[in-house]
């Protein structure tokens, strides 16, 4: 068996992500709402389910509300592992049409060429669809992928409550997808995920799929600097607290320092600050703000969160301010499957495709199916590097590579039980 | 005559202040709320003028409201200049009882310890109440003072528009307070301001008596920085447009390289500052804040501009943002009457109080009469520097020395026609 003779229906793919991207699409804004577990995510999961049963696929629901949809193997001697595709179809709010459900229904678009071409493959495929990947209602993001992978109880999952005050579990109920199946167990052979790249590299890079061989780890902080609010007029420098400078140098030394000791790879971002009270002549009395740190190598990242504690410790004593921090988020850094990764690398160099090695700087299902599966990532293009927003775009011809590679690793991975 | 034989009512002078601090006071938050030509304001300004009235002063009301109390001189011959006291009663929100008051009230004192000893002065004795120092519904701040030194027509001030819509003409007229004394007429030969310092220094130097020789410059701006909104975990460093990091970097400048230039005169805040979309994982897109600069000398105040308007081009230029500012205010550096900080020098030595020659830091209706008179002002230490807040304190013996200190000066002035 070559890895041609199967053929993806491209048409359809695209009209699949046009329609799911038009579920909970705001006509105005022009972006899609489909928050877990909400009417419009139920609608979603609705379509995706409907696709599965026409290509006949089994469909199973597990405990936290994780889709899978099952084409059973040529034989059903022995119980060899499925190969599992997938990814997630809940969204931000206002957000584009591809995050997630690219994942999803090109991994339906491989099962459908094995189905038109009446081949059953060595082992079983499975698509799957993981429950609120992007933690807008629910904390913390990637869930359902967590849950399946045991990195968290599912009774904490459905206990879970959210922004609205709403029980996951309920919610779950109450939308008609709370599964039976035991979360975790198909056993996944390996897990491939397909994903737009969210950001711009390889735009920039000018280069048509990206092979993820790591994910960053992800270390996200509040800070909170107490100062003394006085005059900004009568309040000499040498008898200020000022909190709102204290921030200020914590963030310009996160970028001079902490970055510059690896510019290549660690990533530090403060997205979100607030001074007290905020008024143009008074001396700031309190300010608030968020680090993210990322990294793809664990020590690199400890070495970054080091670097910056030492310096809170440093411009509190300078500032006489007094500095408390609130870990927020802590995920260690995800190296894919190695030989994953260099089955996605020849797939696309086969097809001529230029291609290169990356980290994922964004969270995905793959890092928690990580922890149970040898696991990889292949991204394509964003343009401009947007995402989560209705001007996230993938070219079309961009999306069929994507979706190319992806069916040429699945036949190498089952042609290798 | 001595500088000692007319004595102040100190107990009614403490009691004056109670009485105005309580008009306007708010029983829970304990603070006074009288903002210019509000009800509030009016019957602070009823109370004043009847005050004034029991002292047999004339009380006359200019074009924007400004009033004066007059007591006349011993002889009408000639029309030798008037001493003119003063400072303002209206307030910030939830303000103390002293800011601006103990100005107005001390003159009043001082003007009452002629009456009681039936001493007629050399030359006419005004008090002033300046209309809307504090500028917080109409802007400028420092109104009326600046229209009677004619820095601007009185017409332009009438036709201001408040926060609130209201014309300040037609509030003035509202609450009886539109006169029809032209604004200026009264020239007087010199202007003193007693004044709590509203800042530390006097408290943390340990002295009883600032003797003001000049007040800085102010130079207000607002600055937007737009850079690229981007995921903070998939963009590259060195493709970010961090707005944020671009305004925590000036921000740094602005105490490190700006005020490091001339660490004992310049002072720089930055109290406002704004994130969008201000969210943890996004670069921010704009990041606006404001600039406070002062200095007392204007070639000092123009390098600090000059130092971080070129800091801000090379900061645009690095992180790939663009950067517009705002000016909002500025005043120059005014330097204070020689001779009239030397006799307050003086007069607080002959009392064996312990003084130092300083700066004010804010801005006070007598930067405005020193553009017609010789002026100074005289300080009181703030408890904890603290002002425009009900915990503004300064302890009663405090205010009476100050009162002392005043009433020695307008003595010798008028000592010497």
């Amino acid at each position: 068996m070559t890895t041609h003779e199967l053929t993806l229906d491209t048409a359809l793919l695209l009209e699949q992500l046009a329609t799911l991207g038009a579920i909970g699409q705001d006509c105005v804004q022009g972006g899609r709402t489909r928050i877990a577990l909400t009417d419009a995510e139920k609608a979603g999961r609705d379509q995706l389910v409907q696709w599965m049963r026409e290509l006949e696929l089994e469909v199973r629901i597990d405990r936290v509300g994780n889709i899978f949809g099952i084409l059973a193997a040529a034989s059903a001697d022995g119980d060899p592992q499925a190969l599992m595709m997938g990814s997630h179809i809940d969204t931000v709010r206002n957000a584009g049409a591809l995050d997630g459900c690219y994942g999803v229904l090109a991994g339906l678009a491989v099962v459908r060429a094995y189905r038109q071409a009446g081949v059953r493959p060595l082992r079983a495929i499975v698509v799957g669809a993981f429950t609120n990947e992007e933690g807008v209602r629910y904390q913390p993001d990637m869930m359902g992928s967590l849950v399946y992978a045991g990195g968290l109880p599912v009774q904490a999952a459905l206990d879970t409550i959210g922004i609205d005050g709403t029980r996951l579990g309920d919610e779950l109920e109450r939308i008609g997808y709370a599964g039976t199946m035991e979360s975790g167990s198909i056993v996944p052979h390996e897990y491939l995920e397909l994903h737009i790249e969210q950001g711009p590299v390889l735009e920039a890079e000018g280069k048509q799929i990206g092979v993820v061989e790591n994910l960053q780890g992800i270390s996200w902080q509040k800070v909170t600097v107490q100062g003394v609010a006085n005059h900004a007029g009568t309040t000499p420098t040498r008898m200020r607290h000022d909190a709102g400078y204290a921030a200020a140098a914590c963030i310009a030394f996160l970028r001079e320092e902490v970055v510059g000791a690896a510019p290549d790879t660690t990533l530090a971002t403060t997205g979100a600050l607030k001074f007290e009270p905020d008024v143009i002549n008074v001396i700031p009395r309190k300010a608030t703000f968020t680090v993210d740190l990322r990294d793809p190598d664990e020590q690199r990242l400890q070495a970054a969160e080091k670097r910056f504690a030492d310096f809170l410790v440093e411009i509190a004593e300078r500032e006489g301010v007094t500095i408390e921090t609130e870990r927020l988020v802590r995920f260690e850094p995800v190296v894919f499957d190695a030989a994953l990764a260099n089955r996605i690398e020849a797939a696309a160099e086969r097809r001529g495709l230029s291609h290169m090695r990356m980290t994922s700087g964004a969270g995905h299902d793959a890092q928690m199916m990580a922890r149970i599966a040898p696991s990889a990532m292949i991204f394509v293009p964003s343009r401009s590097g947007i995402s989560h927003n209705p001007r996230e775009h993938t070219d079309d011809e961009q999306l069929i590579l994507g979706a190319q590679v992806l069916l040429d690793v699945v036949q190498e991975c089952l042609a290798t039980p």
